[in-house]
Parts: structure tokens; sequence; C-alpha cells
């Protein structure tokens, strides 16, 4: 998970994506960087850190020019190396080119061996920096027929900005994995100052309106000097195989948006109350409270809360300061790391009959805890409820899951997950309630047409079916090899 | 607003009270610092920043010793200077000492005039050296004899935590201003391993049990070797006024504490809704729904829903990576600083009457820019509905208002404040009501003995009824000097 | 000019590395890094800094494994990124390289731009990095065999070390430019410790002996596992010109090295010394004493009292602790930058005739101040001996000398010069004078056969005769260009 | 030993101050500080670290204001606390007064004591701080009468300069153990720009002139607006003993001072040619060479070879890079430590008889390492010659020598010292020998009046004959107690 951002057009572009990507922290609290064009060349800052860290008032006025892009980066996946912090620069055909990444290539390892056996020198160890050898590497004239040629070696979700000091260019992978939606700044100029987001909570903040999706398969770019925007579409006959389909992540709705975000034209606030609803019609449970595992957990048990009757009271409280903190348990602190996430609140607790809400079960060992702490906190009885599916398989897509084996729903029924949370009942939404609860906020979206029998959502997290074949193998072929990963 | 910890006799002292320091950070974000004592010498590491900035994992384990205290600092109040982060060491009598203090001195000035005059060097333009510096001229001989000495001479609020290389002594003014809290953290020795704390959210997170408030005037004092605790209470009659009373400040609850935190044994949680309902009773308006200002509103705000039947919905969703940010408003952006910590949920809010929950009102521009903000994200109408009286005189006891004149309710009736904020309409909790409030969960209480009339509570800012002459001259008495202020 | 350092099999061998580089400082200031092996991986640290500044203890024990190279950068040629500080370390072929390099090449900018409409993505701007596409270019399956492939297409000055995990490879330019010496750590295993250092001194300060040069067009490797040591040379009939002579840089003695180091098998100091001396027998001068411009001059001058019987005296002073300091002239101090790293001392200088010896004229800047701070002291004559000829060519091989235009004997004749210098009179010895002082020492030297006639040493600073043709170029032919250089 | 330096009306006088104490770097490298003043605040800025890395850009231009002092620190005598670095600043009476302090205090043991016992609290460990402390309780009104009380109760050396808003008074003790000179910069005010610095290199740099030295017992006051100066000297009746004399510290001559300072008027390049003159006259011994222990060995090597008649050569050489290094001994590497920073020019010494000098002889094992090395280096002998008496006792006057069983004269006879040492021979100059040198020095310098017997100089290190009771007591008394220390 990472976030981007992009401006054009507007004075002090710098200070406009430093709050746009202010808005996104919650993508990735890793790195954060940005590079802006005075039209003639790409300036960059970057470091690893929050972007308040990473950002002194120096830097911003440093990173001069009208136009801006951003990122923040949550994974360590690809190594810490500070080579992988975004955005990348590089020379390409003579042009200086930025670029920030959203997503994740599934065949970068095949991509990377075959650069390197024809002679490129590789600095970081990220996917992202595949894209630039590519485009470097094509014979290609025009900077979009680089770009082109680079993604039709590619597979994966890649959600991304280039800043070149004439154009930015906003691409989304023909799935369509990450959201990245276009807003409008208002300002006084008769150009018009274009605004790129993952989330549309970023275009809140700096007072941007929202104004479409980037679709899937688009390359959508903006001339600088004009603000005049132009797309064109991958050849998705080339991507090797037609049977790509739109694939928006649907977890994005579950856990990782902003609840004040638009993703995909649908509110995640909503969504999530409307999946805390469709869970409690389903899976009802006599009890004194429901309670929210915090913070995305909150809207789905208001959603259970209101469709139950059963009231919903504060039970868990969020430590909002926990960072990368490098302190172990000690003997005298049980269930040491989820403490310092989450207090019960035992007052509230004790005695009582309790539902939990969570948006997720991915290791289990969080769920387990909570139990446990609210056992502790003297709860009578704790009945989890989770508002997706459970998780069997991993994402290559950009989610950072644990391998296949440590998925608990992998390697146990629901009834085994019962047991082994020590929770008095538990139950999920399935796959087809999810689907149905999003169904019903999509006929507002922009992408229609492209809906597919699903509704155009990847599920592959929760039922294997990845829309590419390296993935489908990589998930779910080869078990065998699987035990020894 | 600071917050103070202290452990004795357990392994790693300095680990446990980074944990029960990281519990507290809300109560300060400016700073943090532990000294720790292997029973001969006093080995401090501090510095600005959180908690989780400050300590390196090789900063904690140089910190050697089973007893250790900690502070983390809220305001600049007494300038920034680095002399100013706590707990601040000294040799007193050849003793070292280390302090951390959570309050304020009111007569800070006069004493450090008359220190200065004196020949005292003064290094900190913080209150707490003072203590230090009167301890170190009393001709007292021994060390609590020395402590008393110092705070008949200091009028305002200390709840605060002394350690030397035998004793951890824990202190709290005469009227009981700020909370702190007696504990004990399970351990397998026969010497009982105490933890004192601002507030039992830090007790949870180390698994300590909560014993009891420290009362009024009282110095407990824990003799590390054996963990034997007394307690002796200040000699009430030399403090010039006997007319001082118990004045537990109710701003805690109103807003300070956690919401997991019992604070003077009375979950803040439960009193924050316990207020809301209240507010419902009294100033009811038809509504489609109840929003909070987050985080303290969030309790009240459902409380208001309970009472009310008025359904309760997310309309604002805090940004909590927000900090110590540079960023100025742009001229794109209005009401930015609000907006960088808040964001209306437009989806939700449009086109319906709304009303909003927040705790209460200081200088009156963060809650006009939210009638703002709701206002231009659609809402139809907006009521404020305030959880506490009227914040009209500024508080002398450890709380960073700003001067009367900036309070918002000391230039404007309420009438004024409604227009000036541009909500439809808006109402407050009376200071009879909130006491009633308190009254309910006080029962429960372990200083009922000590009640006066109004139930022990400070409510000076509502009321400008100040504890302490000095305090009442600074708050009421000088009008005409004010306007020069 | 650049330091390099070599070691294999000897335990701690970055801390051998750490000590060479320590010795080799005077060669580089600006940064300083090393890489070791442990014969599976390449592990580097660098920075910009000093040595002692670049390295703390944690840094070196991160560097494990027995075998290691370092540099010391002194130019900021090449722009002063991070990414230009040495050793540079890529993934050739599937191997990890390290690479330090001592020089400079002389198509740098061809080959640059040759690789980048290739599609190479170049991320430092030095020319080391060229070295390291180029091998990942070449289609040869051996590694020497890509290394020789890479330095048939490059002019200029290299005296290099490569680190894999299996090698240390040892290469000199076919002309020699720059010293690389081979030596033999002490030890008690069967495998030698090898040794490689730009200057002997690095070897006296680790109690290595010095065993032999590395010959111009030698690439020494050294098989780490074993110890075993095999040569093979450039085929020079591929390298476009068969003209190309050894071409030992006179200035190392003049100059650079250290007096303690043997360059080339001579000694700095003895060769200084010898220089002061013919000096003194062709441009003899009446005066009261000889001063030495420090440290470089102190030898020469030595010889210059020696050989004319003016006795020698300490007229200069030099501050060590001079470093990159920001401070600009004020109006208050005249000569301010040369006063900041030279005093003289007045009671000695006044009133009397003085024989200055420094080692060159570069700039004349310098020169010029040196005078007039003696004026200003009171010296009553100032005569200026400079132990080497007039500068007038820019050296394209490794030194950092200004531009053509900027060379004050580019510009001036001798009788100019001692105008604008101000000094009573001024003489160098020639060319042909300093060759004769190098040929007394140089019989003792490893590569006699390979002597021209003037010795191989290159002297094109003064005379313009390159040995290559783009250098040739660039400093003597267009003339006409170098007016708008 | 440290280095004070200060300025008056001088635009930027904090750049300066920096240029003051960069000349004075070799006087302490541990830390450095300067305090300005725009004659109503004073400012700071300090840290550890040398000069350049002290001071950033941006630092000296807060530092603003017309007059300023600064301080660089080279013991960690006093611990190495930040709070030790100077100046150190004080309110005084409602005053601020920042003071830098070169010496030492001798009875601030019982003046902490006395302080700490009496309320004050310390925060630094040095025993600049007493200063301020015992100003700050002097009950006299007048500034100047504050500072004679303090200095009525310390014994020992301290030439200092005190600045506050209005004055800046420069103090030299009553036996005038450090020197101090007063200077005067050009302008074109008619307000004159004086200087004070330890050594008149310093004035050199920034384009003083040398005035005068500051006398024994001299308080030198001068009023910053308008460069008005007068002196009082202290009342020496009060201070216990008349019989304190003039005592100006040779080793200042011998090792400290830059050689080309005027130290007390008299160039200390000069009198350590005459030293090494004497040496010859008194210890000659047939030789090759003389060869020089850098840096103060090198005028003396050279009067040596002067007046013998035996040539002079460069045998060991300094490296300059020589800083903090952490790195220990290796087995490979014999006599490390003295290795890093000297060696042996092995091409120079081998085979030949080498007469060395060196400015001193304390602990022994630099001296017992340098002739090991010279030895390895192939010398066929070396005489050690000592251009100042043994040194026999500890030194309480500001100059960081070992405990007195560490120095090698306290427990070895000469005869004893040469076996130890390994030499051929071994002579020193005498005391006797030493005070003739510096007498022929002396007929020009400012103080004649105040000569005594010996001419005016502390020679306790060799002698024992401490100036005062207390370092009488500590440095030679009590015999049996040294055993223990």
């Amino acid at each position: 998970m990472c976030g981007v951002f992009g401006v054009t057009n507007t004075e002090n572009a710098s200070k406009i994506a430093y709050l746009g990507l202010f808005a996104l922290q919650h993508r990735g609290q890793e790195s954060a960087g940005i590079s802006s064009t005075n039209s003639s060349e790409i300036i960059s800052h970057k470091n690893s850190g929050l972007v308040i860290d990473v950002f002194k008032e120096t830097d911003l006025s440093k990173l001069k020019g009208n136009h801006a892009i951003g990122h923040v980066r949550y994974s360590t996946a690809g190594g810490n190396s500070d080579a992988n912090i975004q955005p990348l620069t590089a020379r390409i055909g003579g042009v200086p080119v930025s670029l920030s990444h959203n997503g994740n290539i599934v065949n970068s390892e095949e991509m990377r061996q075959f650069l390197e056996s024809s002679g490129a020198i590789l600095q970081a160890t990220s996917d992202t920096e595949l894209i630039l050898h590519l485009m470097a590497r094509s014979n290609k004239k025009e900077f979009i027929a680089k770009l082109t040629h680079a993604f039709e070696e590619l597979f994966g979700a890649f959600s991304l900005l280039l800043l070149t000091p004439t154009h930015l260019y906003a691409v989304v992978d023909a799935c369509g994995y990450r959201p990245l939606s276009l807003g409008l700044l208002k300002n006084e100029s008769k150009i018009p100052s274009w605004v790129l987001a993952s989330e549309t909570c970023a275009m809140d903040l700096v007072g941007a309106e929202f104004i479409r999706d980037i679709s899937p398969g688009e390359i959508l770019s903006i001339e600088l000097a004009t603000g005049k925007i132009e797309s064109v579409f991958f050849n998705l006959t080339t991507q090797q195989s037609k049977s790509l389909q739109q694939a928006k992540c649907i977890f994005e709705h579950v856990y990782f948006a902003r609840p004040d975000s638009l993703v995909w034209n649908m509110l995640a606030n909503d969504t999530r109350f409307a999946m805390g609803e469709e869970l409690a019609k389903n899976n009802p449970v006599e009890a004194d409270m429901v309670i929210a595992v915090p913070d995305s957990g909150v809207p789905m048990a208001m959603g259970y809360a209101h469709a139950s009757g059963v009231p919903y009271k504060i039970g868990l409280i969020r430590n909002h300061y926990v960072g990368r903190t490098f302190i172990e348990p000690t003997q005298n602190v049980r269930n040491f790391k989820v403490r310092l996430k989450l207090n019960p609140v035992r007052e509230t607790i004790k005695g009582k009959k309790i539902i939990v809400i969570d948006d997720s079960i991915v290791r289990g060992t969080t769920s387990q805890k909570i139990v446990e702490l609210l056992r502790e906190a003297g709860a009578k009885e704790v009945h989890m409820r989770i508002a997706s599916p459970p998780v069997k398989f991993p994402c290559f897509y950009g989610i950072d899951t644990p391998k296949r084996q440590d998925l608990l729903a992998q390697v146990m029924t629901a009834n085994e997950m019962n047991d082994y949370l020590k929770s008095d009942t538990l139950s999920f939404l399935s796959e087809k309630q999810l689907l149905k609860v999003m169904q019903k906020f999509q006929k507002n979206t922009a992408n229609e047409n492209s809906f597919q029998e699903n509704g155009g959502w990847c599920t592959a997290c929760f039922t294997g079916n990845y829309q590419d074949e390296i993935a489908q193998q990589k998930g779910c072929g080869f078990i065998k090899e699987l035990k020894n990963v």
C-alpha cells in the first residue's frame, strides 16, 4: 500500500503536494517524497519517516515550480533501502522523469533478471525502478509509446504518476486494482490546476473538487503549459491475455481507505456501515453491546448495532501514538503488542456479553489477543463478527499479506478458527454478501460499463481467483512448493 | 498539562516507565524523559519529541536500575528551552533528586524573583526548578521536611514524583487539582512493585492494578529497598489560608483524560456519555443526526444520541498524523488549520440537519471553522451542543488556556456566540448540570470525606472562583489591567 | 586526486582498510568509504566527510569479512552528489562488484552520452560509474575479459581496485599516471595477506611491507580463497593508439604525496630536498633566510638552504585545523583565505631579505597573497623560488586544475608573473632540471625497462604534450573555443 | 588548557570571535562556544566539537551584536557533560553574564561543597560555574566588587573574560599563570574595537594589533558603549597569603603555544630554537642527523642542529588528521597509537645515528614508542634530547597532567629512564638552563617590574614549588596518601 498525489499549474505546488501526502499518510508511514518541476528541471526531496518529519520548511521552499508529484510508502517490501524511497527519478532519452507508484508488479523477479542479464545496473530493489529501465530501453520515440511499451511487459497493479518538465502522466493498470482519482483545484488562472490522488480525502484537504476516477488501462496526460488533458488506453490485446477484467481491490473498502474518502466514487464510511448491517442480518447473536476494533471497525460496528438493535459502545481504545517502537514484550505484560495499540475499557466490558466487530482476520494473532484482552477485562461472552470473508490467499497486487501458510483461514475451518481465537462464536460476511453490499453503492460509479459479473472487484484474497497466470501460479498452483516457502 | 509515571522494584524499570509514558502521551507531546536509579546514582535521558522518538533502545538500556520516574510535557509555557525538559535532577544536600511535575505553580514569578535576589542561579524557566531550589535552601534536615518546607511557599497545582537513590515520593497539592493514582505491578518478589501514574490507562498498559488515588495534601513515600509506603500530609494551617478545599480539575473529565482512564476513580468515557445525555435532556433540537467533534466529543455525542433518539453518525474524521507541522494556510485553502485535523464527510452531511457535539468552547475559533466546514459540505442546519459551560476565566493550575480577553465567553453572551459561530443554535451544559452529572459517579470514589458542597471540583474556568488569592487576583480582580495584558 | 586501499585475507579487514584510508587522508577529504566481503556478499559503508567522521565503531563491525577495499575522495568534480561517493557497488552478471577509482576518464562525456542513448540509467555523475556500466554491457563471459573490454573504451588515468566475493583486482591504465603499490601484511596463516595502496605510507601504518608497484597496463588478480596472484596486461594495440607510453604524474612528487611515501619507489621527501638543491644551484640570490610554504615546501626549502648556505627558518605557520569553513572574507581582514591557512611569523620576517620556496604556481592567487603577507610583516625583500616549472596546461588525469585561461603561466611570462606577484625576483625549476632531479632517483625503481626518453613522466601540465588525442585537443588544440570555456 | 577570545565594537563580532577561536583551536578541541551581546541580551551558541563543526553560518548569524566572547575547551576534566561547555551564562542580580575561563581553580572541591551545603544547585561539574555562583551570592552591589569578592575565595589559575550587556571584563589571577593579551582591531569608528586573546596568533588572523598583556591580578573593564577601558587590581592582602608571586606557566613556551604567538611578549618559535641551542651546548653527542618530534620539537631541533653543526633532517612525519579515532590497536600493528600520529621516514633513518629532540617527557610512553619505531626503521643509534627538565609533579593550574605516580621522572632517575626508553643516551635541559634561555627574551616584556628571582615563572611541574598551600599539599605534601590516589 502506498499513496500518490500530483498537482499542476499552481503556485507552491510542493506545498499542495505536501498537504496531499499528509492526508494520505494512512496509506504509508515508511517514507515520503515530493518531486517538482519548474518546467526545465526536476527537483526532489524524500526520506524515510512521516510526512511532517521528512519535510522541513526549507525543503519545501527548494522544491520550486508549479507542478509536483508525491508519494508515501507503506511497505518495506523490496527492502528498506533508501534507494527505494519514491518518487524515483531517472533521465530517459535525455529527459528527467520522476515516478510515484502505488501497487505491485507481479512479474518483477523475471523482469529484474532479464534486465540484469542484458547489462542494466539496478540500484533499488523495488519494482518501481523496473518501469524506468523498461522505458529507458524502449526504442520507441514518443514518451507515451515508451510508457505503453514498458507496461506491455509488466503484470500487476500500478496506479502511478510520472512527472517530466512538460507533462504529468497518470496511469492505471488494465485491471484497475488501485484507485486513482482526478480532481480540479479552484484557481483564477485560465489554465486549469489538476489534482491526482489515491483517495479523495487528499482533495478535500487542498480544497480540490473530485471530477472522476482514472479508468483501468488509461494513460492520462496533462500538458503542463496549457493544462490540456488527453487519454489513451493500453492495447489490451498485447497484454498476452485478453481475459484481463476490471478488478478493483475490495480491501480498499474493507480496510485501507480513510472513511471520508470516495473510493471508486463510493464513501468508505457508508460501505462499511452497510457491511456491518449485512453482517448483523446474517449473523445475529444475543448480547449486551456491540464494540468495534478501531478504526475501520467503527462504522461496521455502528451498522451492526443499527441493524441488530444491540447498543454500540466504546469498548476498545486505540492509542494513536503507536509508531515504530522497538520495545519487546516483557514478562510482566501479556499480549503486549496488541496492548500497545488497543486498551479494553474494563469498566464497560466487565460482566457483559460482547459482540466485537473487526474488518478482517489475516494471521489471526491480533484477533486472538483481542479476545484474550476482553476476557481478562471481565467479558462474559465474546462474539467475533468479521465484516469480510476469511482471507485464504496472499495478495500480489500491493497489499503486504503474509505467506499463504500464515493465513489463518488457509489452515483452519471457521470452527477451528473459533476454537483458536477462543471466542464464543465467530462469523464472517460471505463473499456473496460482501459483493451484494458493494453492488448497492456501485450504481453511482463512473465505470459502470466495465462491470463484470461480480461487479469488477478483485476478491482473490478470499477466492484465489487471480486475474493473471503468474499470480495464479504463485498463489494457488504449486501447493507442494508452498510448504517450503 | 503533563503526565507523570513512576515504578519501583522491577527489573527494567526504565522499560516499564517508557510504556507508562507511552500510554500518557496524550497528556504531552512536547518532550519526554526518564530518570532511573540503581540505588546509588540517578541516571536520566530526556529530549524534546514524542516518547518513541526520544528513547532509542540503547537509551533505555543505559537507564539502569529497578526504580524509575518519567515525564511527558505538553506545554511550551515556561519557554521551550531544553533546560525545561523533565525530569529535572539536582543534588540537594549531597543527594541526587529527580523530579517530574504535573501542574503549575501560581506564585512562580514571585518565588523566582526572591530566589534570584538571594543569589540562586536558575537554569530553566519552568516553575518546576523552583521546587528544587526551595528544597535546596531549606534548613530542615529530613528530606520530607525539606519537601514540606518547599511546598509551604508555593501555591498552585502540583502532582509530582521525586526519585532519590533510596525513595520515591509522590506528592499532590492540598487542593488535589491534578490526578495521581497508585497501583501495584504483579511480580513474584516479596517486595511490592509500586506504580504511580497520572491516569490509570498507563497502569493497564504495564499490567498493573489500580489501588487508590493519592489524596490532596498527601506526601506518599516509598522506601525502595523494602517497598514500604508511608504517608504524611501538609500542615494546612501553614499554607496561609485554611480555606483551601479539594478542587479536582473538572476539565480532566471534560477533555484531557483518555476515555479508558479512571480519573478520581470515574471512567472518563462514562462521564462523557452522561454529559451528552444530560445535554440532550436540557437542550433538545430536531435534527437528522448527531455528530461528534472527535476524540473527546465521541462518547458525548453517543450519549446525546442515546438520550435524544436522534441517530449518531460519523460526520467529522480526525487525522491522527497531525503534529508539529509548519505549513501556513495558503490562499487556496480556507479554514486550513482545522482542515488539517478534521475533515467533514460531505456525503453524510449534505442536505442534513446536524447536531454537533463538542466538549468545550475556549477561543471559539475552531468551533467557528467547524460550522463553516459543515456548511460548505452542504449541512442544512448546524446546531452546536457543548458538553460543558462557557469557559470565561483562565486556568492557573496547569492548563494552557489563552489570556482572559481571548476567551470567547468572556467577551460575548451565548446569543452573541451563536451569531459569531454562525450556528443555527448553540447551547451549553450549565455548571450545575455538569456537577450533577459528576455527582452520580462520585459515590464510588475514595475521597468522599473531603467533598465540599460542589463535590470538590475546581470549576474556576467557568466561574472565576479560584481557590487562592493570587489566582483570584490574576484571574478576576484587576479588570483594568487585563486590557493591556 | 583520490586514494585507494585494499587488503585480503586478514581478520577485521575493514579495520585495516580504515587505517589505510586514514594514512591516505591527504589524498581526499571529501568522502570516504569501505566495501568488504565475507566471500558471499559485499557490504559497504560510505559517506561524505573525513575518515574518522564517516566510520563509527559499529559501522566497521558491520563490515564483516576478511577482504576489503576503501576509497578517499578529494574532488567535487562530477558533482557532490552522494551517489558519487566510492566504492561504487553494482551487480554485474549476477556478481556483486565494488570499485574504488583513483584517476580520471578523459572521454567520459562521450561514453556517458553513448550509454544513455542506449538505454542505461546512470545514477552518479562521476566517471567511475561508466566503468561498471561498460562491464555490465560487455558480452564477454570471464570477469577479466569484461574488465579489459571496458578499459578498451576508456582513455585516461585509472588506478583502481575491484572487489568481488572471490577476487580482488588491481588495475593501472596503460600510461600508469597514478601510483598503486603492492605490499604484504605479516600474518601467521599460509594464505598471504596482500595490501594495495596509492602510497606506501598506508602500508607503514598497517605494518605491511612494500613489494612492488603495479605496472602500467597491468591487471593483477588475487584469488581471495588462496591468495594466489596473477597478472595480465591490456592489449595495447586495441587502445586505438600504439603511441601510449608510460607517463607517471610528476606532480605526485612535486606536491601530492606524503613526504614519507615511496612513490614509484622514490621517497617524496628526498626528491623534494633534491628539487630544492637544484633550484638553489640554478637560481641563487643573496638573502638572510630561506623559508618554506608548508607542507610540501619544507623539504624543498631545506634543500635550497643546504645547497645555498642561506639559513632555513620557520617563517610561515600552517593552521592544521583548516577545513570546510564557510566564513567569507570580512572587510577587516585582508588576504583572508590565505591567512586562515598560513600565518607569517612577524618577529622572524621583519626587516629581513627572504627567499620563499613553494612547490608550484597554478592560479597565482595564493602566491600573490603570500608575498603581500610577508611584506606586511615587514620583509625587506621577497624572492620567490618555485621547485617546478610554470603550470601552463590543465590536467585531465585526475588533478583538479583550473581551466586553461586561469593558469597564471598560460597568460603571463615569467617577468609578468614577477610583477603580478609583486615579488622582488621569481624563478622556477625548468622541466629539464626537474627531470634531471628525478633521474637520479629513478635508477632504483622497478620499471626501468619501460623508460622513455624523458624517464616516463607525464609533464603535460608544463608542456601540453598529452599522451592521447582527446586530451591533446581539449588541452591545446582549440584555442578559439577556450575563450568561451 | 583552553583558549579565550573577546572582541568589542565591531560589526559581526561573532564572526571575528569565530576566527579568533579558529586560530586558538590548538588550545582546545573538545568544544567551542561564543556569546554575543547587542547591548540588551546575551545570545550563545556552543557545542562539543571543533570550531568549524560547532558553528554553521546560520548559528553565527543568530549571534547578533557588536560584542562577543568565545571559548575553546581542551580537557574533559570536570566531566564531559554538555553543561560544562563554555561560555557559561547566568543571570546575576538580574543581569545576564557570560563567562569564558582558561585555567583551573585549585580549591574547587572545597568551594563546591560549601556552595551545595548552603543550598546552591550546581549544574555543571567544571570549576567555572563556581565563579558565577560566588558572584551571585556576593552581597556587594557593584559588578566589579562582586567579581573581586568571588576571586578572593578562589585559588588557582584563571585568565577569563566576562561579557555583560554593558561591559567586557578581562581578569587574570594574581600569579598570572596563563597568558591573556589585549589588542586593537583597526576600524573607522571613533569607538575603539578591543580584542582579547589567549595568544597573539588569534590577533594576527583577525587583523588586530597586539597592545599589551593583562597583568597578574588585573581586572580590565571595557565599557561597551564608549570603548573606555579601566583597570583595578585584586587586593592581594585579602588573598590569605601575601607571598603570591608572578608565576607564568613555562610550559606555554615549551609546548602549548603556537610557534607564531607572542606569549608574554616572547615569540614561542624563538624561545624553542634557543632551548634547542642551549640543549646542544650542554648535551652534545656525535650523530648523523638531528630529527624532531613534531610539531613543537621542530624549532628545538633546528636550534640544536644550528648550535651543534649536526644536520637537521625530517625523520618523523606527523599525520594532521588525527582526531578522536576509536580504533584499538590490532595484533598486526605494534605501537599503534603513536604510529597513527607519527610515521618514521624509513629511508632517511636507516643505518643512521639519530639525535631526537622532543619538548618534554611526561608519562614516557610516547617517547618509549618513538625510540622503538626508530629502531624498527633501522636507526643505528637513538639519542633522546629533551628541551625541558624532567616533569616530576602534577600541574594544578590548568594543564591536564597525569597523577603524580604516573609521571616517569617521579619514579625513575635519568639513568633508569634511559634504560626504560631503550635510548642510547638521554639528556634534559635543567631548570636553570631553561630559565637562562627565557631570561634572554624577557628583557623585552611588559611586566619587568614584577620579576622575581627566577624571572616570575611557574616551574612547579619540575620542582614541586607551588605558589599556594593547597597545591603544595596536593602535589607534594602527603606522600603517603599519594600511593592510594
